[in-house]
């Protein structure tokens, strides 16, 4: 009796409004929490997080996670089978970044797990980025800043020429939401466009290549903007910096991964392609030091998706996609699980 | 006889197959040379540089200068009344910059002089450099370059969010052959244009504001691409910043003197305007010590014309604009005198 008059006191004491809502599974890593809960509505959502330190000391937190339907995950924070096996319930993976590659697709698909991405959030600020980048490597624009910030512009005069941007063959990889925005913006300053994709699109104006090596021997400049999966790691290798040739330009907004890093300094180094704008690295925050001393090299903190309006425009994709899962409604932005 | 003889011989070795040609006055200060002896053919024209050391040793090279028809003006070398009073044939200067803000546009008029100028050899690449500007402004290209190259990515963490480009409303100070161009880009990153300019152009789509300051005050981003004159000497003033606001950002790659240099400085210490990006300075190649240390500043040593095309280009422009006056045909690119 009074064990269970203790356990009817504590179903009353956590018998909160919340209880009726939507249950939201959150899945992060420490340094991935995109301060949900300033924008998750608390009144729309429950909203559990083993991360949370009441989680693992309440034993019905455990039992409710393992009910859960729904798991949304915070920015690239990994998500494994063995993370997944946890929670049997899970019906739909609402993720919250462009690329998925934190994400094991093919163990999703196996269990019948659908999978959404940050849609079309980011697109246009990464597309903004992708040509910020390249714009800097062929004008110069941080390093002609870096020297008048030395004082060298008095001392040394003219800072040397850049090379033009209208007239480049661009070659891009990945023809998705974020390829198709770069293409648009290129186009307006006089850039002929090809592309390389899994197929070719339907309804693209552009020159298809099946392959990434011959993309890169007719481009002066390659744009990675593709997934990470295991078919395109280290993609852009020795053979493809050769191909793309001692002035060719390579702009990176994908992931670090897709390079061959390594090679890709060395290229660098050696002066054998012309200059590159990295936005992403194969072991994040850590760039390879080379490269500090290069001008003809841009080098950004993983920021291409990074401004407000993308923050509030990802706030909303992932809001929507919530509510359609919980009233039974297409996804706002499902990925393709092959 | 001995000094006729001696005069015969003196005209006999100066007769070269040259003196037959379309005669060119050079001029320039000593460090605009644009290396014009490479690539004005010889062999189509007669080039005479007051600057040679010959020319003030050969009595009959000052007399030729003096019957000169057409004036080569080399670079930003300022042209005054004095040195178009010691050549009184002259009746076309031809220029080799965008802006002509370093010739006496009313004496030329006063004098019949016709004037050209670079034409559209550069309104590409300085179009492409605006953009490069303000995208690095609200993007922090530049800054968070710099972030990684210090190494404080992995101590500091993630860099500040940037701002969209998308969605901005630019105000463009002179919609001649740069700012149509600027206007042209920016449209395909979804910006809104209106601009300002001496009068309202035909068949143009963008709002028109006859004041600077009623554009300031409806506009997120300023670029500043008009001429320098008396009547645009420091048009962009206190007032027009105070209109433009606290997040407000100006791009000038037009001359630094169509800034209130000393205010903008002021105004960006204080955090009174957003940013800026700035190619052109009021008293070049000086730039404010003050903006050194600032993160939402991007500063470029006067390079937004500076590509190997764009050369080629002005030398095609030049060499077309000499052609066509001693053929007399219409120049290429002259200037309204107004």
């Amino acid at each position: 009796m009074a064990a269970s008059k203790a356990g009817q006191h504590h179903q009353h004491e956590t018998n909160t409004p919340s209880d009726n809502l939507p249950l939201v599974l959150i899945h992060r890593i420490p340094q991935f929490d995109l301060s949900y809960k300033s924008w998750l509505p608390a009144t729309k959502f429950r909203l559990l997080d083993p991360l949370d330190q009441s989680f693992s000391s309440t034993p019905s937190a455990q039992t409710l996670a393992q009910s859960a339907r729904l798991l949304l995950c915070l920015g690239p924070s990994p998500l494994t089978q063995h993370t997944l096996d946890r929670y049997p319930s899970i019906e739909c993976v609402v993720g919250s970044s462009a690329g998925l590659d934190h994400l094991d697709l093919s163990d999703c698909r196996r269990r019948g797990i659908t999978v959404t991405n940050a849609g079309d959030a980011f697109s246009d600020d990464v597309a903004d980025f992708s040509v910020a980048l390249l714009l800097d490597v062929l004008r110069r624009v941080s390093a002609s800043n870096r020297y008048v910030r030395a004082g060298s512009w008095p001392v040394k005069g003219d800072y040397p020429l850049g090379s033009k941007l209208g007239g480049k063959q661009i070659g891009i990889v990945g023809l998705g939401s974020i390829g198709s925005r770069i293409a648009t913006r290129l186009e307006a300053f006089g850039c002929s466009i090809a592309y390389n994709s899994r197929k070719k699109k339907p309804h693209v104006p552009f020159p298809y290549y099946e392959n990434v090596h011959d993309l890169a021997t007719n481009s002066d400049v390659l744009i990675i903007c593709c997934a990470l999966t295991n078919e395109t790691h280290h993609m852009i290798n020795k053979d493809i910096m050769t191909a793309l040739g001692k002035e060719g330009v390579i702009v990176n907004v994908g992931r670090g991964a897709l390079i061959d890093e390594k090679e890709l300094v060395q290229f660098l180094v050696r002066g054998d392609i012309g200059g590159a704008g990295l936005d992403v690295y194969e072991n994040e925050p850590v760039v390879p030091r080379e490269l500090f001393g290069l001008d003809n090299v841009v080098l950004s903190p993983h920021r291409a998706v990074a401004t407000t309006d993308a923050i509030l425009a990802l706030h909303k994709v992932v809001i929507a996609n919530l509510d359609a899962f919980f009233s039974n409604k297409p996804l706002v932005s499902p990925v393709e699980l092959e």
